[in-house]
């Protein structure tokens, strides 16, 4: 397919890539990176093209997350990783909310300075292993005893691919949580037409000059097209062969993985 | 309310009863009876009127279930109750379906007789303790991974009242799987036509002349008009003031508690 054409690799400034699926397959041993993928990003660096991550990683703060990607090779920066926590701290801050974190353990350093005490709302993220019976009914007894029930979920994903397998994303939770309490949760994250501007601001290229990269189908192709922006998706992650008959979502193009969508970008320029 | 007109209460020859919220507030401890519930049963039952319990109890068999109920005081037998379980199981024969099952320890029994090998379909009850991340994780992937996936939910409750507070029922996790894996389950129970259909043929009178008694006023109440049969809110169990205005269900009537419902009816013979 990416052999077919080329028009959708032209006139491009800057790259925003989704991370997990793309770079490496995470897991619990820290994952591995994607074959190709580590000097992939060595070449769209040397290219003198923009690179901004677009993920919506909160397993970690962004700098354990950034940790974890050079030690697997990636020579990426914190600056150059747009997430959704620091985006829903702005947001609460904004708005006066105090937070009761559903959250994985080690997210929660992000929200260090937030006013947490007598909480206004719920903020969920993929708190995998404390995706608890127990945790999950104390977020839904503070949201159902609101007046008003806010609940701000970072991402809503429906699942994604570890090392070990596929897991629930925080999306399945959040679809958990809306329904009990007969309310609509407020995305922060992927893909939100608002979290998308804010990460082309951090890249510094209008939509039409950039093309983000993802195995998420809806959040990161059909969110990033939603921008104005071009999106292809990688065979690799999550992808699954039925994403290509998806109802709604068609990418610009698909590429087997990020390296030949770098190959054939770099032979555009 | 249910002073200001008794019209809901004539011509009555059988009741359906919910249970939790209405016969007993359930909880760790085995629960406790609502105030007068014991004796409005023992009065139904000499007035001669048809007696079933319509409930979408699926934390235990219905023989545990009847036991606990008799050692509070109800004088129930086993047939006088129609739960999601056994319903489920005769769907699952019918269509030659072999479920991986996320239930109940407790309900387990129910399924002796089915074939779960090489499950080709997932069956969701309450699972309580058992919604553990690890479990809904292999539920989900034995989902996805189906060509076709079936998704059986005994119930799609959202949420119900234990003595220790208020619990996530096994709707809130339907619809965590649903999205997850973009399918619509199949609920077996309330407020399911043939659920409610099955209870009133055991109950042995047609839907004019009967009556549902519940604390859910989507489930419960809305379920059974339905099915052409007048129904009642209690103001007991998870019964909240905002329901009276709830946008799309009226019930005949409210009344504070099964005891009233009782007298009125009894009164009404």
């Amino acid at each position: 397919m990416a052999e077919r054409g080329r028009g959708w690799a032209r006139a491009v400034r800057g790259l925003l890539l989704d991370v997990s699926g793309v770079l490496y397959d995470s897991g619990a041993d820290g994952g591995v990176p994607i074959a190709g993928s580590v000097e992939a990003v060595r070449r769209i660096k040397a290219s003198g093209l923009k690179l901004q991550l677009c993920t919506n990683e909160t397993q970690a703060t962004r700098e354990s997350f950034v940790r974890k990607l050079r030690a697997l090779g990636f020579d990426i920066a914190v600056a150059q990783v747009t997430a959704p926590a620091p985006a829903a701290c702005h947001l609460l801050r904004e708005r006066g909310l105090r937070p009761h974190l559903l959250v994985h353990d080690d997210l929660v350093p992000e929200f260090a300075e937030i006013d947490k005490t007598n909480p206004n709302c719920v903020v969920l993220g993929d708190a995998a292993e404390n995706f608890t019976y127990a945790n999950l009914n104390e977020a839904f007894r503070l949201l159902i005893g609101m007046e008003k029930p806010v609940l701000i979920s970072l991402g809503k994903g429906r699942y994604y691919k570890e090392t070990d397998g596929l897991k629930l994303d925080v999306g399945a939770y959040m679809k958990a949580l809306e329904y009990a309490c007969d309310i609509q949760a407020e995305v922060v994250g992927k893909p939100s037409k608002r979290f998308f501007e804010s990460a082309l601001a951090e890249l510094g290229v209008p939509p039409e000059q950039a093309i983000m990269i993802g195995d998420d189908i809806v959040n990161d192709v059909g969110g990033a097209q939603q921008c104005g922006m071009r999106a292809l998706q990688v065979r690799t992650g999550k992808f699954r062969p039925s994403d290509e008959n998806h109802p709604a979502v068609k990418p610009d193009a698909y590429v087997n993985n990020l390296a030949e969508a770098v190959d054939i970008i770099l032979q555009e320029l």
